[in-house]
């Protein structure tokens, strides 16, 4: 199936898109693990999966998986979006790869810094690191875009 | 106009894509429902919109559909992107119909879920479904994709 | 690099959707501001980055533009999404420039009404003008699309 890809940076971007989507889609099950083991849920219907203890509550672990959550769908997804359309306005595998891999680096190390509650600038400055290489490749985008 | 997709699984993987967006947009007009017929707002210049009883407030009716929402953001997106991209791998029609379609069916069925409050765990099951299938995408994804 | 893009329609697109997926990630330094100005933060490492009058909480400005960020990515990703397969599904050129238009102008106005808080219907309305271009787009793909 490989080489069905007919773009030459395709083959790479799905890559980088996959897996910053499935750290994003791994944000759903750390919320679940921290939802059963501190029986703390949102919807009556689920207290009774965690025998004993459950209640209809929030919890601080719980909220920040759930922030770093949202933080990964305002960032990742751009990334994706904006990254499709750069892969399709033809940039330099070179170029390409850089923008990927300073991406998807970032939202990892961002990852580790939101959950382990990392001393501050660590969040901060992988979030804008992420955020300036999504940036770059919009002004690639608009730059070979016409309006 | 049609025939213009030149990827002989993009036609099907468009309808599956769409009817699961318009799904996830279907939930802003619940949202508005409840809001409205309930009278609770989140702005202050929305309260004048429901005569005589708005105030800012809110509401567990309309936080579940929020959250019904906001889930299918965190899998409904990540199934189009990753979608897109099996799409563009190559894959063999059947298999393609059947990711597509499990997702959509299992989606279809944790928003009655969720709306209704069925008991656990049809809400769970329906969600690891769709899960899943995103998940199997990826893994075919990632078996052609370079890194 | 620009003439790659092979689909007439795609060069288009990419410039609209980049520019609202650039709105929507405009909304992050926007919070950034208030929660640094007013000193509210949602992690207890943030605090310590506002000199002097850091402290969890929340704050209206703040959540304003939280809720503002979030009705982007319900509604700008749909129409990142959706557009996609709309031009892939060979529209005519005047036709999809009147939908990307339509709905960039939309939710720039949107996300105006929104953070100034401008008397309703105006939010509401401009809300609904982009839903209705990403849904007369969505209604393009299914009638080219399989099933």
């Amino acid at each position: 199936m490989a080489g069905v890809f007919d773009n030459p940076v395709l083959p790479y971007f799905a890559f980088y898109a996959t897996m910053v989507v499935l750290k994003t889609m791994a944000m759903s099950f750390v919320t679940t693990f921290h939802r059963r083991t501190k029986g703390v849920f949102a919807n009556p219907e689920d207290v009774g999966i965690a025998p004993g203890k459950g209640k209809i509550a929030t919890d601080e672990s719980v909220e920040r998986v759930r922030r770093c959550h949202l933080n990964d769908l305002e960032n990742v997804i751009p990334f994706v979006l904006v990254g499709l359309l750069y892969t399709a306005s033809g940039p330099s595998l070179s170029s390409a790869l850089l923008h990927f891999r300073i991406f998807t680096g970032a939202r990892i190390f961002h990852t580790i810094a939101y959950l382990f509650a990392l001393p501050q600038p660590s969040r901060g400055l992988s979030f804008l690191v992420g955020y300036l290489a999504t940036l770059s490749m919009a002004y690639n985008v608009l730059s070979s875009a016409k309006y």
